[in-house]
């Protein structure tokens, strides 16, 4: 008997992936920031997201780290792994393989390069990763991020895919930043997990049943997400709303990936974390040293101890 | 001694790559289109090119198709695969593979995931992919389409990488479109194989410096273009001119891929053309056919005999 995994819900991370100097990927400080976002209250682990430089690493270096993570003790149903890609054979392995190591979910992209493609040539895509991959385990989330990806998942889609798939198609992670697309969204589509791509929207989105956020600056704040979350309906989750809404909006003036990079390296007294693979470039010390300025005096202490 | 080849000239080919049923490439027909644009008068085969539909193919596949043309004939030399990913590891293994093969050159995307990133995130994608396959007999173009890429290659980026490595950066394709920049890139850069992405622009690119051009629509008339080349200064080169511009109008109203798919399949009664890999979809019936009453209607007979 397969066990099938419950649709997740809460805050998802979308790991910061360390690389070492030869810029491969640093695998005993992947293990640390993922054991760390787990005891800080994250629900589950979105690795290989856009956060994560995923799109910067091959298949097989995912399909690796996958395997090191769950070796290392992490629970793989917490993993939502990014296994979209421009090839859809690589992202059949690595949704093949997320599946066979446990993975609660995985969150795939539309295939990103050949722009202004009709819907049906996208739902040939998820619909080929679903049946080759062939497997009842398998809970996909749909990835919409049309800014980076140019390629939308729009409603018609999502309806087709749920209405083909409905035991497979799980959710949808929303980073279009079009709250009310995602509201719309939240309405249309009752039975999928939609999970917003801000803190600052989670208030608001439980309230209209949005499953949670999958969020970048969540690398740097899961534990007060986490509590926000747990609060949610009493006095508390205000001050917590507060609390990460202010840091959420000083980090968004940078760019989140290598700003979280940053924001790690200084808590953690740790250089490595500034470390990125191109074409992404470590934030300079100039702008460093503003956002760190801005974050020190907003009064919201960042605790992070990897 | 190692052979260092010459810099590439004339009309190269981003080879339409066919696909089966299953979706897997169809290397019996890739052999057969390789084989006859090379009869045909192409100077060199641009394989896994934005209209081969190269990133929807992975970098093994990529790999296993250089070695069974390799195998079937094909002159290493005259190919110029599509080299570049989103992931480094993937642009170095397949630069590598290409290089090991005998490629006379490779054509080298930037990273096209994350945007808006620097010059020097870029610099050091080109830089590493040189580095790491460390072959002096690398020939590597440097492929600007910013419309799909979503990564320009600045002048400021060439000139960089020029100076750091004259013997690599043999040219570049450009696919921008902007014909004002071509001019100004063709004026900077005398020592570089730049090649635009349209048969129309020949006669005139020819004249300014131009190397030749690396274009979509020579996956239909190849020979005319070639042609064009051959008599490039004289009254003939014009009825070439006026011919190839005639159908590259025509085509160029509709997606180029699936276009010139529709063609092939046509002119050589085989409909296994049709098929395309997701998220691309085959061109509908009417806009087929009205695709083909207008080359019909123009005059110009296409000759594609596979």
């Amino acid at each position: 008997m397969t066990a099938i995994p419950e649709a997740f819900s809460g805050v998802l991370v979308p790991v910061l992936t360390p690389f070492a100097g030869d810029l491969e990927p640093d695998v005993a400080r992947f293990k640390r920031i993922c054991r760390w976002l787990l005891d800080e209250g994250a629900s589950g682990l979105a690795v290989f997201g856009t956060t994560s430089e995923g799109n910067s690493l091959t298949a097989t270096e995912r399909c690796r780290l996958i395997d090191q993570l769950v070796e290392a003790g992490v629970p793989a149903r917490r993993l939502m792994p990014g296994t979209g890609a421009c090839a859809l054979p690589d992202a059949v392995a690595m949704t093949r393989h997320a599946v066979a190591a446990g993975a609660g979910g995985v969150l795939v992209l539309p295939p990103f390069y050949y722009k202004n493609q009709a819907d049906e040539g996208f739902f040939a895509y998820f619909s080929e990763i679903i049946e080759r991959v062939g497997d009842p385990r398998l809970k996909l989330y749909l990835y919409h991020f049309p800014q980076m990806s140019a390629a939308p998942i729009t409603p018609a889609l999502v309806e087709r895919l749920l209405k083909t798939y409905p035991d497979t198609v799980a959710g949808l992670k929303d980073s279009s930043g079009d709250w009310d697309g995602t509201r719309r969204l939240i309405a249309a589509f009752p039975d999928l997990a939609i999970f917003p791509s801000s803190e600052v929207r989670l208030m608001e989105g439980l309230g209209l049943g949005a499953a949670g956020c999958i969020s970048a600056t969540a690398n740097i704040q899961p534990g007060p997400i986490a509590r926000l979350i747990a609060a949610h309906g009493s006095a508390e989750a205000e001050d917590w709303h507060r609390r990460i809404s202010t840091v959420r909006g000083i980090v968004e003036a940078y760019p989140f990936i290598t700003a979280c990079k940053a924001i790690v390296a200084r808590q953690t007294g740790d250089d490595a974390w500034l470390q990125t693979r191109p074409p992404l470039t470590p934030l300079d010390e100039a702008r460093c040293n503003q956002l760190f300025a801005a974050l020190d005096a907003c009064g919201v202490p960042l605790e992070i101890a990897l």
